[in-house]
């Protein structure tokens, strides 16, 4: 099958390649160049601008961009004159739901199909595959089954689930690792609350970490004022810990044996202490987007929001907050900030 | 009645000072001599060594710690043997109630009694009274009921509770604004409870004037990057509050009135941009226990919980768990650090 | 001045009274013909319909709409094209300060003026005054500014603030107890925040309390299971605390005295086990606005999320997700829920 | 090598059995007769009392505790008069990592050597093998690793971790799935750690999944009143989503795949209602003593502590505090509670 691809970032280039890889044929576009160039090396067909990047294509034509969130609604601005009825457009980025319930209505007029999907996989998703989840027409995203076969990971070794249904698995692609999840934005509502999720568990395995990254305080000599609060125990506080190999031996048979404890692990090896970083955490909408959801629906989610606000904090956001709260106890208390060490 | 005081730090200062102005007297020890010469100047006696104290004090003996949580127990160990059975040692700090309980078990083979009061009202106590919070055996607390009733506010222009019981009224001296709570330990777990919904108010508030200081932020040009959550709506954030006059306007009549909120809406008026603080905020112990203690009882209390840990978090105390989050990032995402602005 | 009242709950009618109080007269409207009847033996003037309330109003015409914030729209749709050029329309509701833009810029070209008006002071207003948080044109705030001090509560005995400028106290009203506070929305969006804050204030009261509640645990006989955690030390959790005397100590001199303690010990002193609660609490809309405006602003605010989700959660609206983890549980563990006791 | 195992539960059962199929010989003690009998018939040696159980023991004797945490104790005040200088006692279960380091400096001075193993792998441990995170001597440890080697679940076919130095692969045998932590309560520090992440994974897939469960929130209708925040756009949540479906997709390619994630998709294939559990989440110590330890520490861990609150409110244990709310609202606003639907 044909597709174009706008957006040739981390994404959009390894998708191609993997497209291409899987028999499919691929037409490219991005404002820089040299990203055009090094696929066209590869096999697919670099266009000079979205006249020509269009033009490329044969009818239906097949468009997916993968662009940042801010940018996918002026580039549909800029592509959708140059399509016609029968064509399909799908935002394969990380666009916010509302936006895709607006501009699939925004294009029906116009006979042009549109699907959201939200990819997964980052970096490794060359060769792992891509989890797919797709929101759109049902009749469009069965015409689009071959590329999603082929950007997702397939069956592969990851065992079946024994209480699976036989109809789920004769009506569902999820085993295959893709899935239609629903109309319009379903796909990257689904997305969204992945990437929700994901935000909890890295804040999980990196609060945990810091709790053992400083099992050794009671080892340091601490100060007696009023200011500070004494650690009772320090003898339970001795432990100079291996973080890199217990990340390794939780690999292992452990309840929180994940990927992204690989990663975790992987990175701990290179450098238990993380010096290269400076622990200044962006977040690129996914986050707040769930927990608008979720407060929209009423629904609790504590450890989400406690995840995407520590992001907020790593930032220095939490910055005049903690100005009241010394302005507070100077006020009350007397109490002077002690410096910092 | 006669008071011995050993601390003359900001707290106890002021304690011997309303006690004195209330016709009691004050014999006073603090390990730095000026603290107890300027006390002496106000007609305080002062002793040159505890044992010089112990000795200017009537039998039995009352006396006043008010230090830092972590120097009571050496302190105590320094003139629980200058004392006599029927002496009474009062702990008006910030002590663990933990320790209360076997300080009390510790001392009651000698006949010594033990009372722990926790004591709340700050630099401001001096004339607008502290509220006491007391533990400890029955007859001791009444035989101390002089001082209390000195130390703490009164009725004042309070208004009274409608629907609180004659009997209560008889019973308790909550009205005059000190209580005994119940038997050792009671003064300060009440005291810490205090203190962990202290920590909660204060949180509030500075998380909303956070929010406050930052309604302006759709004035600022945003990037678009896959790095960075887009802010969709920036006409909504157009606003330049004057938080002062907000906090002001909040003093009178609205739900939020509180004696935090005065000294917030003072400091503001002061400066609102508070930049004489760096936002380090120090936290005393019960925060800690109040955390504890809930655990212990399986009570739920996120809200006095990350009260607390934005002061961790404040004093960089999450930097080894964000960098986890960056190398993870980095690990799925290819994704590197923004450089801070 | 002559003011026309749409909405006669709590809120309206109370409203309604103390304009009256003060000197002002007052033509009321509302869907229930016994609420009109109520303030016309007041002094009120009633009207049948909304045509009706609107010829018995001066021009220009105030009409102040005190209503849901649900039905706002409907309402504001039915009566502006009653009104003409010059006219002002007031929402002192609840309302989404979104909406308060988008109707400031649909009512301009009419020459309707729109202001919003946030109102703190819930039933006790009627005699306590109101805080009003005002946004709006400058000239129409001014134009109503009569009715805005008849309704706020006035300097009163609140103590002034020290640390305030000469100019601040020259050209605010914020000490009266009303504020202009910025352009359209930003009466609403301060109120939004009051009531973030209001709800961090409340849960951690809340969550004090029920540490104290749950004091004497250790007076229970735990089981000895793996499903259970054991309390270590029920030595530690033996006080039988009076909670309404505690508050009401609370009350005089501590950190933590406020209106909210004042109605809370005023709550306990009635029914300390507050045994009339189901304990399922509402949230009405403010409390969800602001950490969306928080999150739209990157700003942590774990407290007032925390206390947002403590109300979703007291409505069963966690139920799934512990469903989930039950069935995690058995899933890993074999665990099995234990029944309730 | 020869091992006596005390508790033939769920966890210390399997743990036999896959000793004895790696070779190893076991004789075994339960206080439930037919536990003993169950593992006789494949090969254990049973024993009728601890006397029995210890005198069957070839010296020096290695006897592993499989035991509820809060049992532990009274069990070895039982055995420890029973053995030898020499003998090597393993805490296998969930015992808190305080009481580790007490009973090792006891049982010291007896020459009797203590080690603390935290066992991760649930009831699958049989054939996945089990995770051991181990505390105590050096070459205690070292002397015991033919059993960890066993109990571990080895290599297997997970990826060997890229950064991983040769050094770390020569001295540390955390790729086999069991490591030598650090001294007594390393072991018991680190599992303790490990399942405080274990709450908070759980919690966040419990969370998103429950968002995703109220995704069809806009098709009810929603009451119009002052108690109920509005839904302002029911055009957003009107999917009816398949979420054991979606839990499938997540297994294959996304950043969200971990084992917890494969065993919730099963249990969602059985019935994604889940409607089987009541929603009652019991915790057993170490979601409760991570957040301890990370308040010693000093140590932000929000996420945590929201995973564990989540767990006690589960169980109604904010009952009261959802009451103290309820009576505010009722004292400063008038509102009624809603009643349950």
């Amino acid at each position: 099958m044909q597709i174009g691809m706008i957006g040739l970032g981390r994404m959009g280039n390894n998708m191609v390649q993997r497209l291409m890889r899987g028999g499919h044929s691929a037409v490219v576009f991005d404002a820089r160049p040299e990203s055009i160039a090094g696929l066209e090396q590869l096999g697919a067909t670099g266009s000079k601008s979205l006249a020509d990047f269009v033009s490329k294509l044969a009818k239906p034509r097949v468009v997916w961009m993968m662009l940042p969130a801010a940018i996918v609604d002026q580039e549909l601005a800029a592509i959708v004159p140059l399509l016609e009825e029968g064509d399909i457009v799908i935002d394969g980025g990380n666009s916010y739901y509302h936006d895709d319930i607006r501009r699939a209505e925004e294009l029906k007029p116009k006979g042009i199909h549109y699907v959201d999907v939200g990819t997964s996989g980052g970096v490794f998703g060359l060769e792992r595959g891509y989890c797919l989840m797709i929101g759109g027409e049902k009749e469009t995203v069965e015409h689009l089954s071959p590329i999603f076969a082929t950007l997702a990971p397939g069956v592969g070794d990851v065992a079946p689930s024994k209480m699976r249904s036989e109809e789920a698995a004769k009506n569902s692609t999820a085993e295959q690792g893709y899935l239609h999840c629903g109309p319009s934005g379903a796909g990257h509502f689904v997305k969204m609350v992945h990437n929700g999720i994901e935000y909890g568990l890295m804040a999980a395995y990196a609060e945990g970490l810091n709790v053992l990254h400083h099992a050794n305080i009671g080892k340091q000599t601490a100060e007696k004022d009023a200011e500070t609060a004494p650690l009772s125990h320090p003898q339970y506080y001795q432990y100079d810990l291996d973080i890199a190999e217990i990340s390794e031996v939780w690999r292992r048979g452990s309840v929180i044996t994940s990927w992204l404890l690989d990663l975790t692990a992987d990175a701990l090896h290179g450098d238990a202490a993380l010096s290269q970083y400076a622990g200044r955490v962006s977040d690129s909408g996914e986050g707040r987007w769930t927990i608008s959801a979720a407060i929209d629906e009423g629904v609790p989610t504590p450890v989400l929001s406690a995840a995407l606000y520590g992001r907020f904090a790593s930032r220095g956001n939490d910055d005049y907050a903690n100005k009241v709260l010394s302005a507070m106890r100077a006020g009350f208390g007397g109490h002077h900030e002690k410096p910092a060490k």
